[in-house]
This record gives structure tokens, sequence and C-alpha cells, in this order.
């Protein structure tokens, strides 16, 4: 058995979730905030056996990876309008930050 | 010493706090969410030296284990009553998954 | 990489952080609660390489050490007055508890 924390971005923290509880994955889930950004991200706790933790690194890179994502800037009404108001702006999300710690023992009651 | 991480249910985590308190345990307490249930559960994060980790097993194991408890189901007012709905049913309670991490060092300030 | 997890008292928990910011150094807050004082903490998840390890330890130390200070003592309307309610008393204040764990692997995605 190893522990696995992974820190995701809230956003992707539901997908991640319903794909953990697919997969028969037990995660524990602790609401975290960034150092960095303050936005608030979303901590997985996870005791795994060692022949599934690329399953798991799996499902947390698919759903959680940083990627480019196209989003349409909120219009600022206040500014004078110009040509570029309307189109969508290339912006980064996601990350994720995994540990696979040893373990000594693992028990459950 | 090592760092025990249990997870319990809610229902259970105030026994094991005044538990952990009584034995001079120092428990570090998080707010945390199931990945099945999506029930509330609490984390215990406790450095313990290693002669005391049967001791802190044995508390958790004693409060939090999956127990049957008889529970008197809510009266549904809008079924057709019938003889059943005064019986209490067992339902599981309960339970309690613990890791032990080695550490490399322990230091208070 | 060590995972260095540590708890210190709310009120140090602002400036340590910043300190991290400034250091370039990532850290994932927690709220938390300890179990002897009722009293809010907070609890830090950093991943660091190992030759930054006694830089993270020095900054905790530095913000979040137990030390002792002034504090003048709420006055109490009920009670006669007397002569020591004007003086300020000496109280302890803050204390970081740190664990150093070893981790498996480390990865970003
Ligand atoms: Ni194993
Ligand atoms: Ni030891
Ligand atoms: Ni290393």
């Amino acid at each position: 058995m190893k522990m696995i924390i992974a820190i995701v971005q809230d956003k992707d923290s539901n997908r991640l979730s319903n794909l953990f509880i697919e997969s028969n994955i037990r995660a524990t889930k602790l609401s975290t905030t960034g150092g960095f950004l303050k936005s608030g991200n979303t901590t997985f706790m996870i005791g795994i056996e060692e022949e599934r933790i690329d399953e798991v690194l799996e499902l947390i890179r698919e759903t959680s990876r940083t990627r480019k994502q196209f989003m349409t800037p909120p219009i600022n009404l206040d500014a004078s309008m110009d040509s570029s108001a309307a189109y969508p702006v290339e912006v980064q999300v996601g990350g994720a930050t995994v540990f696979v710690l040893p373990i000594d023992s693992f028990q459950q009651f």
C-alpha cells in the first residue's frame, strides 16, 4: 500500500471525485488553499495498492493537468468598446501536484 | 516517531478527540469528506512515539470501528401505516481507516 | 524531494504564508483544529528539495515559534477595581509542530 496525496484545482475536483468512485478508489477530500494563487483547491488523500498507482496517476493527469482553454473575457462596460472585446482569449487552467508516500501500515476497523 | 493519519466518521470524532486529550496524545483535526459516502468525516493527524502506536490504534478501534446499531426509522406519514413502521432496524455505523507513516524528522518550535 | 507538514497557530499563518511566497516555496494550506487547545491552527503541506529543508524550517521557526508576549488583560467591569488591572501580563503565544516525511515520487501535471 502507498498513500497518494493529490492537490488539484477546485474546478477539476468533482470530475476526479466521480472517476475515483467509478473506479472503486476510496479517496478522502480536504478543502485546501494554494500558496501562490489564493484560489481554492482540493486535496485528495488515497490509500492504494502499488499495482494501482499508475491507474490513479493517470486519472489525475487526465482530469486535472495544466491545459489551455479559450475563454471569452467579461466585457468591461466602462472601457471604450474596441474590436478585441468580443474575442475569446486562451487561458491556462488546471494543474495537479501529486505525492506518493510510503506507509508502514494500513488498517481498517 | 511516526505519523498516524486516521479517518473516522464525524459522529465518532468527538469521543475519540476526548480520549486523545485524556491520554495526552496530541492530535490535529481536519474536516474531510469521503469519496463514497458524501457524509462528512474527520481526519486526525498524530505524531507519536513508536511504543505508543498500538495504544493509539486501540483508541481508534474502540471508538470508531464499524458496528451494528439499532435505529428506529423515521415514520413516513405519507405511506399507509403498517405494523413494521414501529420496529427498529439494524444499521451499520462507524468505520475507520488508519495509515501509519514513517517520518524523517519531527520538530517543535 | 521531501514533504514537510507544519502545524502553526492561525495568528502566525499569514506571515508564514507570505514568507513562503516571497521565497518561491509552494505551500498548500489546510484549516485545522488542535487537540488540546480548541483554538484554530493552520497546517501547511510543502513539497521541497532536500537542500531547502533547513531554509523552510528556519522560516517556520522565525515566524511561529513559542514566545512570550505582553498583553493587557481586558478590564473586568464587574470586579472591584484594583491597581493590578492596568498592568500587562506576559503570555505564551505561537508554537509550531513540524514533520518531514519521505516520499516515493513527486509529479506535476
Ligand atoms: Ni504496500
Ligand atoms: Ni521514531
Ligand atoms: Ni528527494
